[in-house]
């Protein structure tokens, strides 16, 4: 079933690469439910067998699938033990958007619009589901970002934690790991624009009312005003950094 | 710098397993711009002298780059050729979220809120985008899905393709995987929900309807009335396929 490429690479019939034909075998049977968290892949003997490739096509697709998160390689379990499947975790999620954002796949404004769907939907959820814990999070963020001389970088950094507990206090977890996800990525893009921009000591003044205006509406559990605020703080964050 | 632990993995003195170290390496690159788009990765040779790893720990890394289509190798290209950085196909971005989605195990409701979010964006920007090809597209998939005597899983494969029909249409990339990626998460259980619905004739009936209205506001260019017919459709879809 396999033939050798010209560059010593193994292929299946169907043209993908051996290692391509593992990833999906095992990614149509997540999809259907046949895999699900905890159970185990066959053995890289048997999964070489059923799938006709070699041994070390089934080894390349678990590494793959393990720097995806999608499997865990239980370590020293022996013959029995092997590769388990795992809740991807966010993080592997984070990451590949971050690449994407970066490698200027997304248009930004693409991703603004995004941002603020997901943003909205996250300040509404919160302001009915935020505990204290979450609530006094926050108003750290908050209260650093506030000091006076706080560098760009220090700032940023605040700005994106506040955008990232906010989308946890929502206590919907998809809509937070988007949220996260798209707010990590940007995080370079806005730090640059901070460094460049000139009116610093404006821009991070109107940022913190900003945000302010958005914690005191999601404290007082008022989901419209903190879902309008949140809109306006994107757009008009959006055209303060990008006004240059 | 390496050690070999238990299991016969190669680690880097961080804890990181050799390939991870080639990975940050090559990401930390990207997010700060060092690399870009059609930059070419130092040679296997080279890279595995200065991140002080094996040659083998450098072509895992490759490959799971390349599986998630952030590098691509030249083929056949020597010495001098190498591996090329590629803007990240939106299909490997698509594929990992299926996959967080399907394995997170997100409680339906929680999708459910973050599909309204999506999907609104989605058509709104779908009834100023859309394309005269796009609009056939979704005509043709509303006749079939009107066809009477049309079965069950036909039905939902139509009913999942004109909502993926609607994000592309939207012209926003972002928004179009991620909504991609959820409706098509939610196809076997919706699919499901369909099989054991007791009124289907109905239940197909107020689809058809929905998906219509939906249709018609986005080819007559209203964003609202799109957005707010999409909202009522997938909230009323929910109650329907979930009230017995």
């Amino acid at each position: 079933m396999l033939v050798t490429d010209g560059a010593g690479t193994e292929r299946a019939a169907s043209g993908l690469k051996a290692y391509e034909v593992v990833l999906e075998w095992v990614d149509a049977r997540i999809l259907d439910g046949r895999l699900s968290v905890g159970d185990t892949l066959p053995a890289e003997r048997e999964l070489a067998r059923m799938l006709e490739v070699s041994r070390s096509a089934v080894r390349e697709a678990v590494r793959t699938l393990e720097a995806q998160g999608v499997v865990r390689s239980a370590v020293g379990a022996g013959a029995a033990g092997g590769t388990m499947i795992t809740a991807v975790p966010s993080g592997a999620l984070g990451r590949l958007l971050r690449l994407h954002v970066a490698l200027a796949n997304f248009p930004l404004p693409d991703v603004l619009e995004v941002r603020v769907a997901l943003e909205t939907l996250s300040v509404r959820l919160a302001a009915t589901h935020a505990s204290p814990e979450h609530l006094a999070e926050m108003e750290a963020l908050l209260e650093t970002m506030e000091e006076s001389g706080i560098d760009r970088e220090r700032f940023n950094d605040c700005d994106t934690a506040f955008h990232v507990m906010l989308a946890r206090a929502a206590g919907n977890h998809l809509a937070r790991d988007f949220t996260a996800a798209i707010r990590e990525s940007m995080r370079l893009p806005i730090l640059d624009a901070f460094r460049t921009v000139g009116a610093w000591d404006e821009v991070a003044d109107a940022l913190r009312a900003d945000h302010r205006t958005i914690f005191e509406a999601v404290r007082a559990g008022d989901a419209d005003r903190a879902a309008v605020a949140t809109e306006e703080h994107i757009r008009s964050a959006w055209r303060l950094i990008t006004a240059d």
